[in-house]
């Protein structure tokens, strides 16, 4: 499902539906909201991604200051991610709107519980 | 800029944004919060969008549940387009990943304030 955004830029939605929009990333930021995690833990917590797609996606969310890549020199190299002060705060926003989805998945809009 | 969501169905957020991704979604449901308009009102304020694009989106977010149109058999028929109440929650929600998108619109996530 694609999700294409014309929005003036002063709204600030374009910004974060860039942010989060991409193909795993709010997946990528519900994943490490509670701890810090190593590559590996997250392709074992996300099976349908591909390394190479995971690579590029938590590139891009460091690159958008939501995600922190950290190395520890010890005697193997050990590189954890976890979200910045700007990630935690992404994964609050969009949980509204994933509440919203929950309570509005029933197609049509009526909230679940009344159909 | 394309969005595309792989979360579980049990999180929300990918309906929401399923809801609110078409291309003018999120715009069409600003210019609804206010107050209900009529076709050519809604084109005049989104000057860039087409009568087809506009027309489609329309009638998704009326099957999403979020728009609701109605018809007056006045001496000229007068259509006009308002947001349901799940429409009007669900600009509430997009509202918080607003606020996450102009406090965090420099690049680098750093607020646009500490830069």
């Amino acid at each position: 499902m694609a999700i294409r955004v014309n929005l003036p830029d002063e709204c600030g939605l374009g910004q974060a539906l860039s942010v989060i929009g991409g193909s795993w990333k709010s997946a990528i930021l519900w994943e490490l909201h509670e701890r810090a995690l190593r590559f590996g833990e997250l392709r074992r917590r996300l099976p349908r991604i591909s390394e190479k797609v995971l690579f590029e996606q938590l590139r891009e969310m460091e690159r958008d200051g939501v995600v922190r890549r950290e190395a520890f020199d010890e005697a193997v190299l050990r590189v954890e991610y976890s979200l910045t002060p700007a990630g935690t705060a992404l994964n609050e926003a969009a949980h509204t709107l994933a509440l919203w989805g929950l309570a509005h998945s029933g197609r049509g809009g009526l909230p679940v519980a009344a159909e």
